[in-house]
C-alpha cells in the first residue's frame, strides 16, 4: 500500500516510523511519503491560509497549494506504478471513521491524507478531486483536534494492522473489540497475567480452573457487564438472535429486558419507590 | 497542567513537541514528561508482557513495571507541587472520549497516561490505581489500533487547546463542531477562502453578499444539509425547540419530519411505490 501525506506538520508524522507501521515500511509493505505543504506556495511567506469568505473567525485553507500538491502527489504515484488513490480528509465534519470504514481503507492500493489546521480546507479542493478518485472526509471521533495529523496516524495504524502479513499473530485479530465474531458489538473484558498475586490481589478462579467452557462463559459475562457500563449503545445495537440462554440471564441481572417488539433490548426506566 | 506519559514507544510522543502542545510546552503552559516503561524492569529481556491467565492469543502487559512506573510518577510529580492526578488508559474497551470530557480532562491539574500494547493492561493495575486516584478508562472511537500512543496524542491535543491561552484567538473555539451554543450538536458546512474562482469553481454567491442575516441562515443550512448526511444520530439528539420554522423547513427538505411525541426528529420511512 502507498500511502501519501501533505501537511504543514511533517514533523508531526514521525510517528509513522515507529512500532508497526515503521515495521511495516522498513519491509516493503508499506510505502509512506509525508510532504510539506508549504513547498507548493509561491509567496515570501509560505501563505497556505487566508480569511473566509462571508466572514467570521478563523482562517481557511486556500485551493492553490493543496491543487499543486495533490496533482504532484498523484503524478509521482502514477510514475512509480501507484493506482487506485483515495483521497482522504480528516474533519470534525465527516462521517465517523469506524472499524469497517478501516477494512475498506484496508483493501485500497493508495491513500493520499490530506490533514488540515485552521478552519478547514476551501471546499473546492474536495469537490475537484472528487471528480479523478474517491474522496472520504472522516472524523476519528466526536472532539475538536488542532488538526488533521493525529487522525492521520490513528486512521494510517488501524489500517495498516489489517495489512496482510503486518501482524505477527493472524489470530490476535480474532478477540478484537468490534472484529465481527462471538464477539461482535461486545468490549472486551479484563485481563489478567502472571503473577497470581499483587499487592494482595489475586485473579479470579475460573482463570485457572482449566474449564475452558467456563473460562469462554465468564469472559462473556464480563464482556456484557462491561458494555452494559460503558456502550449501552452497542447493546441496543446487538442482534437479540446472537443471544443464548445464559446471555439473556446475564444481561437480565444487569437491568436489561427485552423490548416487546424483540428486536432490540434496552435498560428498563428506573422506578422511583 | 502536567501531563505523564509511560510508553514502551516513549518516540511515539514526539509530535508532543510540535505545534500547539509543543508551543504550550514552551510558554510553560504544560509540563509534558514522557518515560519508558521498561525502565521500571528488572530482567534482561527488559519483560513487560506474559501470557493470559485462562489461555487464548495475544500478551497482556505485566502488573509490577506499571506498579514501579506509576509510584514513581506519582512522587515524582508530588514532589514537584503537582496535585490532583487523574490515570487516563486508553483502551477500546473503554467509555466513549468526547468533547465533554475534554473539557472536563482540562479543568485537571495533573493527567497520568497509560497507552498500554498487546492485548491490554492487568485488570489489577487500574483497580490497585482506582483507590489512589480517579481512573478514566477510554475510548477514542469504534476502531483498533496497534496501542494506545495515538490515542494519548489525540486527548492531550483534544485537552491542550481548551486550556486558557493556548489558542491564539478565543473566537475560534465558538464555531466548533460539538462546541455548545447554536450549533450544538451541528457539524460545520463547507468554508470558502479567495481566489474566488479557481479551476472553473466559484463561491456561493449569499458570502459575498454583505448581508449577515442571509449568511448566517446559509452556514445554518449547510451545517443541516451536512449533518443530515454524515451524522443523521446528531439530529436525532437535537433538542427540537432549539429549532426556528426555517430550521424546520430545512430539515423537511432534508427528508425529516418531526415524531409523534415532539422530542425527536427522524426520517420519515421510505415508502415503496
Amino acid at each position: 500500500m502507498r500511502i501519501d501525506v501533505v501537511t504543514i506538520f511533517p514533523e508531526y508524522l514521525e510517528p509513522l516510523n515507529v512500532s508497526l507501521v515503521g515495521k511495516a515500511r522498513a519491509r516493503g509493505q508499506l510505502d509512506v511519503r509525508v510532504s510539506d505543504l508549504r513547498h507548493w506556495t509561491h509567496d515570501r511567506h509560505n501563505t497556505v491560509d487566508d480569511t473566509p469568505y462571508g466572514g467570521g473567525p478563523g482562517m481557511v485553507m486556500k485551493t492553490e497549494p493543496w491543487g499543486e500538491a495533490l496533482d504532484d502527489a498523484l503524478a509521482d504515484g502514477y510514475e512509480t506504478g501507484a493506482h487506485g488513490p483515495v483521497l482522504v480528509v480528516p474533519t470534525p465534519s465527516g462521517r465517523p471513521f469506524t472499524q469497517e470504514l478501516a477494512v475498506e481503507l484496508a483493501e485500497r492500493p493508495w491513500l493520499i491524507f490530506t490533514p488540515a489546521r485552521y478552519e478547514g480546507i476551501d471546499r473546492r479542493v474536495m469537490d475537484e478531486y472528487a471528480t479523478r478518485m474517491p474522496v472520504y472526509e472522516v472524523s476519528i471521533g466526536d472532539y475538536v483536534l488542532a488538526g488533521g495529523e493525529a487522525a492521520v496516524l490513528v486512521i494510517t495504524e488501524a489500517v495498516a494492522r489489517l495489512l496482510p502479513g503486518v501482524l505477527g499473530n493472524a489470530e490476535s485479530h480474532r478477540d478484537d473489540s468490534f472484529a465481527p465474531g462471538a464477539m461482535a458489538n461486545l468490549l472486551e473484558g479484563p485481563v489478567y497475567t502472571k503473577p497470581p498475586a499483587w499487592r494482595g490481589r489475586g485473579i479470579p478462579d475460573v482463570l485457572t480452573s482449566g474449564h475452558h467452557g467456563k473460562i469462554a462463559r465468564w469472559r462473556r459475562d464480563e464482556a456484557f457487564r462491561r458494555t452494559a457500563e460503558n456502550r449501552p449503545d452497542l447493546i441496543e445495537r446487538c442482534d437479540p438472535a446472537a443471544f443464548d440462554k445464559k446471555d439473556r440471564e446475564t444481561l437480565s441481572i444487569l437491568g436489561w429486558a427485552p423490548e416487546p417488539g424483540g428486536r432490540f433490548w434496552r435498560r428498563p426506566p428506573a422506578v422511583e419507590q
